[in-house]
């Protein structure tokens, strides 16, 4: 059994920190990295690439809407040509800075609003695709990262991408399998025994219980954990632990182990 | 006898259209594309892709200080480190965009005040071709363009980079074979006919007369026209004229004839 | 019988000149200056107020979302609480300017997206509000100019704000009296000759046909012409001259006559 | 006996926090509050104002070059007329978000670079007090809070502006009277007994022992202390207990007790 652990990570900006990157490095299997347009900087994304080569991580290009102010939190109405360009100058940027520092982007995993945007907007979807697909016909062949059932990663299936899809370890999930809406009670999942015990649950067995109890059947390809809130950190290593505890390899999906 | 004709074009932004860069490009051999730091984003860096593609004209990246508000035209006591990182990652963003459009970044020519700044500050200079370094090592070599004497230039050639030396056409020359500063009376020539003859001199003889008579040596790589200000199209078809009846080549530095 | 004439105005940034602001003033009476969230920059800014100051018109505040990139043109999700201090930052900001040049922010004419969204968007349109009504409890009233039915204008006027309504010269209406869509055939008027018929009998009589032929009842306090496409200049010249023929009054909605 | 004590505060921006104003303000009577150029953004600037009006403290704006990338931490060779647009950009957009919160901006510390840059260099400082004497002579007067000597604040006085002078608790000066580099060791004070104790001293007796144990006469009508630093926040906490405990009043320098 295999699986792979990614969180957000190069996050900071300018004079301002954010995540803790170092602390949370050991834990995972591959990070997305954020490529400036929500966060980052060429300094910062130098760094955290740096940290992602001494650890062994797959790297992942975080790719977001043009919005630092909003942290590219806010769906943006982006005209669909000029968001695939966006998309192939915040990964190209990556790959120049990954490349001098020894690693390769093998991912790309959208960023906030652009992410929940593409699991259904046809236009939107389609320009990220349509980057990826820009990219990998010169060679540089990326996984699109994903929720499942996400209408981008349809997309890039039929053509011909390679896609992984992410679970949520402390996120409460719908019987249909989809993530309950921040804004409801109980979405989130606050204790690091609970949350464990229900990731190894998930990949071994692949199934999570819903917030009514069912069952839900989830097989993913990497689980999402978070370094940029209290207790963040402990949550990720108790993740971490019992899969390891449970014989469970944390891999990247994109094939370098970690 | 041959040589290149560059010009910053791709300086559109937003809304805000500069240039007349459809006009200008059957003029050129080279186009400096600004990466989206001064001037350019993604969008247009991808019509000035499709552009150069269109003309078989040599892509360089128009690196830049992060000043938009300010054209990249004021110097920014920005750290080196901190330089280096921005070089690469808007070298990055332009090659990814070009490599989609089937094309390749084969130069760089600093923009603006970086442009300046270089010729003479040892940390910014460093830290331009210590960038370009980094890219080369990766395999993308790409040839750095200056002015004669230029410090970083020779940085870059102690360090086994390529580099090339560019002239401006309309410029006047000072007997050590610097540029007459702007604000100087008769900095700049405005006459197509004086400034074509000049040019063809300076290919064919290597000889451009100063501003006080005296001829000086140039054998410059590369002549650098306008096209963003009234009558600069004109001026730069003068030129091309008189070196195509001259039976000069024009053609890319970089070795791609246009 | 009178009317006021508004443009967008002062929407150059940094090195892109933008509009021909000193050959439209003299037909205007208001102008709605960018505020550097859309377009515009300090001095831009400047130099727009005083224009305004030397031909006697009244400024507004042409705020808009934080989209330098977009140029306010594409729907941004804002946090209402954040757009409301956007507002006033941006309103504050060119006072500051204004006063330095004599002058006085009298009214409030949101941009592009903004424009559109506050017509219906209730969070949105409360957040606008709510921005001028904290800063006409300071002593600071200015008018919000808006669409004919916009949300945000009802808002204001229960809340106590003046307001004024906006008709558009150029463009086509529907028999309800709104605004067909630019994407719909016959949406904009190319001929002077014709505008500026329609345009006196809308003012003098009340009345515009719409695009079936069907007359439809409009009052506005304020025509809205453009500077920023070819002919536009000649287009609001013949709109101004057709209506100081007709014996109508050019003035601002807000007092002060031009 | 009396002295102001002051912060910057308001830096943090959109998703990053940094330094614990709530925590750091009822140590001050003053705060330097960001104005969105180096730091800061609307809703920020709101809530920070609201913090100044819930402790009593001035409100002051920290203008800076326009540089969020570098925080305003490095010099930006901007023209003068374009920095004194800017200047009054950022303080009249202070003064809109302060004004609906019940709050008036009394003064002005520019930040970083440009405060460094102001002590000495003459377009630019004269660009400042320029932004200053305009937004005076509109009833808004507000003092200019500089280092002694600085040329900015001498122009200021000369041109009738009020101004008011800073200590640093923290920082070695030399025998002249002026800041230990940063970068030179023992530059910056880290036992709180140590700065208290030397704060108190300043403030009662003009006197600050350098760091060659030169008594140096100082007489300072504020002191500035920090809050984004591990122990930034006690540091602060000792010197007003300090200044309490020996009777020294604290109220800002433009006559609002604290």
């Amino acid at each position: 059994m295999r699986v792979d652990i990614n969180a957000d990570v190069g996050e900071s900006f300018s004079r301002w920190d954010l995540g803790d990157d170092a602390e949370l490095a050991p834990v995972l299997s591959s990070v997305n990295i954020a490529c400036g347009f929500h966060a980052g900087d060429p300094l910062v994304m130098t760094r955290t690439v740096r940290l992602a080569v001494e650890h062994g991580l797959a790297v992942g290009a975080h790719v977001s809407y043009r919005d630092l102010a909003g942290f590219g939190r806010r769906f943006v109405d982006v005209d669909p040509a000029e968001l695939a360009a966006e998309v192939r100058y915040q990964i190209g940027a990556l790959q120049a800075v990954a490349a001098t520092e020894g690693a390769t982007v093998t991912y790309c995993k959208p960023h906030g609003a652009l992410y929940n945007t593409i699991g259904h907007h046809p236009g939107q979807a389609r320009a990220v695709v349509e980057a990826l697909c820009g990219l990998a016909d010169t060679g540089s062949v990326l996984t699109l990262l994903g929720l499942p059932g996400s209408l981008a990663s349809e997309l890039a299936e039929r053509a011909g991408l390679p896609t992984a899809v992410e679970a949520f370890c402390d996120r409460a999930y719908t019987p249909e399998g989809t993530l309950v809406p921040r804004k409801d009670p109980g979405a989130v999942l606050h204790d690091p025994v609970v949350v464990a015990a229900r990731t190894v649950r998930l990949v071994t067995d692949g199934v999570v219980d819903a917030i009514d109890g069912t069952p839900v059947p989830l097989r993913p390809d990497s689980l999402c954990v978070h370094g940029d809130s209290p207790g963040a950190v402990d949550m990720a290593r108790a993740v971490r632990a019992a899969l390891d505890n449970a014989g469970v390899q944390v891999a990247s999906f994109t094939g370098s182990a970690a």
